[in-house]
């Protein structure tokens, strides 16, 4: 990964980041303001509500501190946020994920600061996320709550936890500095699965300090997005990291949740011969009957062509897989975290190691195989493509807008836990969405209504 | 429909039902028998369940009255709740789902007392509920909750509101006898969405006065029962009935849940071009998502062949939509009752009205057009084909089966309401169907357990 | 299989067979009427052609033997034949593939004399079939070539050769009235892959003396009937006789052949896992492109549910398979010949054998293992269902028709070989079934016609 | 485009190219090198075929021009040939399909002249065919047919017909020095049904003058090619150039040639609601009956968001189509040629255009619409992806190479006209790439053999 300077300006501890950012190259921004727009085209639901927020100001300042991919969907969230009222500060959630044109014309184009490189290291990661906490967030945003595990670290005075880069500053915080930032914050809102997997489990352990809305749980985010969104794109990543013929390819899908089953059907439909591994048995028949084989990881490492994780666990793929597979085994995580590879062990096992294509890495194996590691093991569909389709995004946008705006109204009167979006927001999102694509729906009659909610009249 | 002879012994108030039945044909009974062990062997989870049963004895001296389709598969159920220790009294939930054979197999080689005749009238079909009553039952089984709603009426001394055939058989009994009959009931179980819906609005009304758990909420139920067997068996009637082609067809389902979808998903891989309406708008957008044309009905009535309703709801073919139809167009149900189309709206409009094939009513309209209405309107894949497959009610039923037991066991503890069968008898009867096809899944590592209950480690 | 009595009248030499006919129940007419008009409302291309036979009479005087499925199409042919002016005899090319009504309909309501009895034995088979050859054609048509061939072992004074019952009263006949039957044929048409495999191999030993329509051969009969016809049907005919679950379930398709990747595409439509086995390379690597299985039947009867063979060829499956096959494994055929499964083999080896239900017959094996064989190794969707949908016949069919038609006109100018029914008249039929669907396509602009045919233009 | 300056060292007239090339630039080469390797990988047979070629040197001396798309497969096709003994020369076979560093790494470490250059202007692309006719080919291979028309042109002396670049250079020959360019060559392959197209109009025409091996009909390059790579790579250009989401997008095909069945069920299996456009009737059912609507392109064009063309003809999206399209419809080719899109037209309508992402015009109408046109309507896979993966190339130059050897072993022998590879060439193309998948299958037992050429047994 590529070593990443200093900032050019060191974020200050309040307010006032018009003049930060940390992005790659400045003179990206045309294409980067380009493809926005292009962006933006595809994502009617988002911009009815950019001009409702621009109308009626529900983010009135407040200062959002948003740690998301920067693509060119994230800039249409944060420029509907910014129309809101909001003062807003986005780092990258992912240190491959970053469009670097983007970043450079939310910068110059949308006034955004910005500070995310796409290759950036580890220690300029936490940089760039230690700007957004510099932000004194109202509200912060989240895509795997790497943003929230690290305020709550600093706010519990676990420094020791947090990354050095972060801890480093943080230590120059009076305790007092540390619990305002803290207690400045009205709530959060959270992108993904695996991030709320960590809430909850922050929630369990008592830690979790104040509400957030778990965006994931609406239905017209994990329903699309995951499904239709993972599903294309991680094929799309394939495609373009690899080139190689789905028809007739034996692939693995490790994982049959939304995101899972997502990839499993559309493999299926390019004519690729689809195995999902599963741990939950009731997923695992689904699969079967869905025309799907089903095998444990062990059996399906030994003869397949294609490997993709989508489980939110750790190394779904292990050293005994590597040693079971094919020579020219392909591996690819589409999971939030690179953690579902064991990469560490491949490392120790190979014996040499190149770059074949951009995004393939060559492992080879003491006894003469090949195993292609796509991506670094990091997200396969913001690493060697470019996310979702905006038009998935532009429902997972358009929950992530309506949820800060819930946590604004709501104020402290939230529990200290994860929230799922009312209903009738999530249906009026969907709603929205028929609109604009013109496509219209029954509406129940009263006497169905009736019927529905009686019980008396039976065969 | 066929009217039906009054049973050849009444039934008792209280137990000793051994002698009484009402079946069409016990010369039916050999036919009967070998399609039941053919059931019989693609039910291998129900099988095991069955030997537990037998061994363990844990539904002793319990008194059941079931209300269900009079099909192999719950033969098989029937069997099993019987060597569990139970006396089984079976009555049919719908008058056109019977299979006569089956009903006299029960009877002569099972020695389960059945009343049930395909194609018995309303007050045959009451008659035969209320021998279920009749049998003083501890647990009740529901298919679509015409035994409980009927059991409810009695017990709030709403007679005018039950059939006529079982309000003058309860108006012989004392106010304690109907209270005694009431009171004895431990709690029950019930089989389909419909069911539940009404049961909910029992709920809600403050009359449902014992437990009943909803098998249909279990995920090894609805999950497979609704998508794969109705998906399924829905298109399988279509076929018997008609025997026309599906490739190039043009398909309405109305309704995108469980069933809706996988009827859908089938027509669609048979060849068909699948229309769905929704009233639901996230719904309506995945069954965008998933390839399907969505639109309202007064729509979609105009340039379709084929109608398929799925929803629970009430008149969801109705006047309006007849008027639009083309010439031929085909209508059937495939939700629980038969209320989803406006039959009397149709007997109202046509000027004539013949059988053209087993299981198709030919109704001609005043300008000539022709409508065809399948099984009566009742659920196509029991009046035109046999139900589900043996292999996904066999999951059905190991809920049932599991569930009678959680009543009997969890005694009057419960409250009075839905319940859902725990989450890990769930999981384990898709654990002992994969087992059952010789399929391994993957189990979480330690470090995996770990991983998803931490938060601490991010990117 | 039954036996089947003389039929009520002999057939005459020549002529006048009004009063002859063999079916097995008068009374079943009405109710095979009913169906006929059901499957006519879905021959528009048929009744189109039908309409204009009926003006045109190009049939006029002409004796045809057709030797058919006796199906609700088929009558709708021989209905369309008559009016055209032909003196129609019809016998069934397949004992168990009758439509008893619908024979009974033939006779009494369109005076068709019919010769077919569902489930008549061999002896019964043939003498249809001498009656067919008793009427003297002057075309025929043929289903598999049992007419043709009959025909031509007479002509050929090959006695021996033919089935006794025919040689018997073969033997009656001088040389002379041998050579006139033979000599009056003008041509013939045969509907089958297996039939044109026959008829191919007749014209390679220089036997085959008058030419043949081969119809499948006709863009308009084997893309549509083999494909969506035999895909359908088959599946029908497999859920009419063991009502299975399709999804999840293991099924092999032996052959990959029109009829193989229709019932294969279907299969995985409804959510089955298919493996097909080829002996054509190129086949089979079309079978894996489009995601499916491949292995050679050795393999994959160890452990597959399901076995369908559709390949034209002899004992596909054979002792070996059944050795290998697990308990409850199911057979079924839907080639044309009941040859493709060893039925011989089977009963050898089986200690015992029952019928389960309607259509499945059990082999018990020493080892305890039971197989399940449906529909006597016959076609199974003519067997266990109703044949091929009435709107994929209604193209098959005008094929028919139209051929007919062209052997007649173009007289005996035709050389003595297998012929394919001109493109014209084949591409006429597909316009014909557009219209009626109302579907609109492009054509050429006399530019674009141009460009086709000239080669000057490029990059 | 790009312009282009002169090749650094002026072809010669005869031989002795090796230090001839025009790359964009060489320091591309390791880059090239590396997906050369990766290609080679993923072409098994391709691979066989080079080592039988190295020991066998069946192309000893010969001269051979290739006019091909110069991507990594084609590289290892080049160095088959070379291998094999031949001395190759290579030129694109279209402005906007090289890949540059693949050309860069042909010239540096394979020793084969290559003409080729991304994005250069029509005269240059006219120059690089103009180096390999000056290369005196004894075979020639095409692709699209531009490389044989520009020499038959100077054949007959119709400079007139010839792009400018080449005339002026032919200018220069003597009558005699120009037959002997053509009395050189053997014969010629060609590789797309476009071209075949072509060489049958110079047939037809009486022009064509020497064997052409249309490799497009062999079966292991239409079925596969066509079909599964074009399937796949056209989809996989429509992404790259636009990351919209298929699923529940509106998807016009026009044509359902192998090219347009292939993207039309890959579409379909993403999600897409896909609409053919056909001008034959048999295709137009079949499409109808695969699952797919089928419209007039007129009518298509109203309600659909992308437009893919794959015909082979012109102008199928012409001014009346970009009339009536809605706001923001994306169109592209994926035939051969850039015809089948009138962009004159669309230029003329256009009040203006400016490029809104890598690969998209975007044409604004007078009316405010927006047109989106990709990749210069040329070839979408080569242009906005990498063109076909490789293991589908493998048989298509596997096909190749078998043409190139049967044209010089079968020396002047054959006629002048288009072959067909012989049916056996083609078959083992097939049984090499199982093998190397590890797949076997069946093959015929005498008896079975005896049973298909046989027609004695019937019923």
């Amino acid at each position: 990964m590529t070593a990443v300077a200093e900032p050019t300006t060191l974020p200050q501890t309040q307010g006032g980041n018009q003049q930060n950012y940390d992005v790659k190259d400045m003179a990206l921004a045309d294409k980067g303001k380009l493809r926005i727009e292009w962006a933006e085209a595809q994502m009617p639901v988002l911009r009815q509500i950019r001009a409702r927020f621009a109308a009626e100001q529900p983010l009135k300042g407040i200062r959002v501190s948003a740690c998301l991919h920067v693509t060119t969907e994230t800039a249409n969230l944060a420029r509907t946020l910014k129309e809101g009222g909001a003062d807003v500060v986005l780092c990258a959630s992912n240190p491959l994920s970053t469009q670097d044109d983007v970043a450079a014309s939310l910068v110059r184009d949308f006034g955004i600061p910005t500070y995310a490189i796409k290759g950036e290291d580890t220690d300029s990661y936490y940089r760039h996320i230690r700007a957004a906490i510099a932000h004194h967030p109202h509200v912060t945003m989240d895509d795997g709550a790497d943003l929230v595990s690290s305020l709550l670290f600093i706010s519990l005075n676990r420094l020791a936890d947090v990354h050095p880069v972060v801890a480093e500053w943080a230590s120059h915080l009076s305790e007092d500095e540390r619990k305002a930032i803290h207690d400045e914050i009205i709530g959060g809102t959270e992108e993904t699965t695996t991030g709320v997997i960590r809430l909850r489990a922050m929630e369990q352990d008592g830690v979790l300090s104040f509400p957030v809305v778990g965006v994931n749980e609406s239905d017209t985010k994990h329903l699309f997005d995951n499904r239709y969104g993972t599903g294309q794109s991680t094929l799309d990543g394939l495609l373009r990291a690899t080139n190689i013929l789905l028809a007739g390819k034996k692939i693995v899908v490790a994982g049959y949740g939304w995101c899972g089953r997502g990839v499993a059907s559309r493999a299926k439909g390019m004519g690729a011969h689809v195995t999902v591994t599963e741990i939950d048995p009731i997923r695992a028949l689904e699969a079967i009957m869905d025309g799907f084989t089903v095998a444990p990881m062990h059996e399906a490492a030994t003869n397949n062509d294609v490997f993709l994780t989508l489980t939110g666990d750790l190394h779904v793929l292990d050293e005994q897989h590597f040693n079971a597979m094919p020579d020219g085994a392909i591996i690819a995580n589409s999971g939030h975290f690179n953690d579902e590879i064991n990469i560490p062990a491949l490392e120790k096992m190979a014996v040499s190691k190149r770059t074949v294509r951009e995004f393939v890495e060559e492992y080879t194996l003491p006894d003469g195989r090949h195993i292609y590691l796509l991506g670094e093991g990091r997200l396969l569909n913001l690493a060697a493509a470019e996310g979702h389709p905006a038009s998935v995004m532009d429902m997972s946008f358009a929950n992530q807008s309506l949820a800060a705006e819930y946590i604004v109204a709501s104020g402290k009167s939230l529990d200290k836990r994860v929230y799922v979006l009312p209903k009738e927001l999530d249906s009026e999102i969907a709603r929205l969405k028929l609109a604009t694509m013109g496509i219209e729906i029954d509406t129940l009659t009263p006497a169905q209504q009736k019927y529905l909610t009686s019980w008396e009249s039976g065969t």
